[in-house]
């Protein structure tokens, strides 16, 4: 198959995905509750579950864009890429659920906790789909071009682990941690960047 | 039309149907409740909710998985094909408000019971929709590939009903015995997994 | 343009329309509630909400389909393409709010009626599509194919304010013609079946 | 690349925007209460809900026909076009919430000028989506088509402004502001029209 093409499969792979991660970007905005007073002071009370839906909205946006560049690169698409892609939007799928915990108590640590815990799976299961994705593509140059300068798949789980063991001293140095993993990710990496 | 064309009418199915069980998988998230106390206590809580959340990710992740393999093969989309595939939808959209009363009353007979029909359902609709796209693709080969070994397609629907009775003596008998079909589900079938 | 192929246009038109069609059909199973107990008397009470959302999943179901064969005869799309769809969109996204009342209040004749108004305005839009779709391909051949035999898109208007004057006698009777719509609906019409 | 090709990355680029407006766009219909009694003064004390939803229903169905046009003009796909949309989701994505707090509380300042930021952010976020795609697409002829006439670009956020201070006299009257720019916007601009 040449470089310029598209396998059906790989097409319905990113089809699903988007819907998917459309539904659950969206569906925490939806989350959002109507404040309580009609007046600025209502909607100040809002103002953490907002906080938090900013920075989960930037955390599955950043994740379907390094998904839609990752994706660009495969060529076949193996029932190993297909399940560990089930199992990334599996967690991504539960972001929403942490969402509304933190912004409903997001002073206590066992909803800054949670939250960290479906981040790092997240990540994990996202690392897991990029190795799948190069068993699938056993050509050098993919092989070569995901190696290189992996830092950030690496960085992300070790960041999250240690931001679930602060939230533990403080829920804040958590979150903190949380979004410092969005801020490094924000720009996408060197490795995979070629438009087609 | 030759083998590797898509028609039209497929890629809006594909589409639909994707579209749709996106929207599922997610609203199923969607469904878990903050936890009652902002503590590890109050997660315990979700505990069941979550495990038939997984549950019912994993089938309707199957089916997803399942459907586009078998979209794959369709060459034709007939009328029927359609239909069925409504159906299909339409089964596969009532596992949200399955897995819902499961969550809230999982050691009872009647949603344990609940949840089987639907499932038990979707699996005769998928096997009406396997049928119906082997008759709109009468070339020889198609068929030959799905008669072979079609033993989940008729192993589900028995395990099911199984399933359903067991309700009635045991709520948890039920549950392992739909778990046993995802299980069973989980590694795509030998039949039609070739890639394109 | 020549027969076979699809304009970048038409692919963003139809993707939009599933996709809000998809999320129509999903979100009106996500509001059926919960039973209040947890046995089969409890599923009961929830029969009149199941009985209407099959009769929306249906009409639901039968726009798609049929928009879907509209589609596939259109060329060219213009802005009176674009904007008579999004009508239709308007008009079909307020089934759910119409389905949910009737579920809630299926014996009163405010809901039946009211679920019929949505029901007419979504016919009158989807006549309005076509006429629009037939002005922009005004090819003899597309205009010959829709002029003929256009009897159920005059029909389903006539038939859906019939039911509404006879909510006002009797809620029963007006579900019983929405009913017969969705039925005369069901098998595509010969106009615009040969499948590409 | 020729005129008629689409690249990968836009595809997915107006996919999942697509998912995102269309589940925004009926997740506010779901928003829809329903009505109290079940008789024709219940659905009138809708009617200030229906009224909003209109507005934003027109909004977001404004915003995805400029989109579709805006992308059909875009050949590349840079980082900043995608993170730019990004930031133009977001702040449409907020509009069910600000939809559903003026739907509650329409009399009062605090909702009604809430409703006017996040137009306005979104207003400022669409003209730097469409200040990105021209950056990526550096020919003559794409400047030019977009430079000329871009009136409404300008006067959206003014507007908005606008009736963002005026919701502090009367909410009523930056509801007719927030209207006046959807009428405005109703009719596709002169500079990209031209179908493919």
């Amino acid at each position: 198959m040449s470089g310029g093409e598209t396998s059906v499969g790989r097409g319905r792979l990113e089809g699903f995905s988007d819907g998917v991660m459309a539904v659950i970007i969206t569906i925490m905005a939806f989350q959002l509750k109507t404040p309580v007073t009609a007046d600025f002071h209502g909607l100040g009370g809002q103002v953490p579950s907002l906080a938090v839906y900013v920075l989960s909205f930037a955390m599955i946006g950043i994740y379907w864009n390094n998904h839609h560049h990752l994706l660009a690169e495969a060529r076949g698409v193996t029932a190993l890429v297909m399940w560990t892609n089930l199992v990334l939007l599996f967690w991504l799928s539960l972001v929403p659920f942490a969402t509304n915990w933190v912004g409903a108590a997001y002073n206590h640590a066992a909803p800054a906790a949670t939250y960290g815990v479906v981040a790092l799976a997240s990540a994990i299961a996202y690392f897991a789909l990029e190795r799948a994705i190069v068993a699938a593509n056993s050509s050098e140059r993919a092989t070569f071009a995901f190696e290189r300068g992996d830092f950030k798949g690496f960085a992300s789980p070790v960041m999250y682990a240690f931001g679930i063991g602060l939230a533990f001293a403080s829920p804040y140095l958590a979150y903190a941690c949380y979004t410092a993993v969005s801020v490094m990710w924000f720009v996408p990496t060197r490795r995979v960047v070629k438009q087609r």
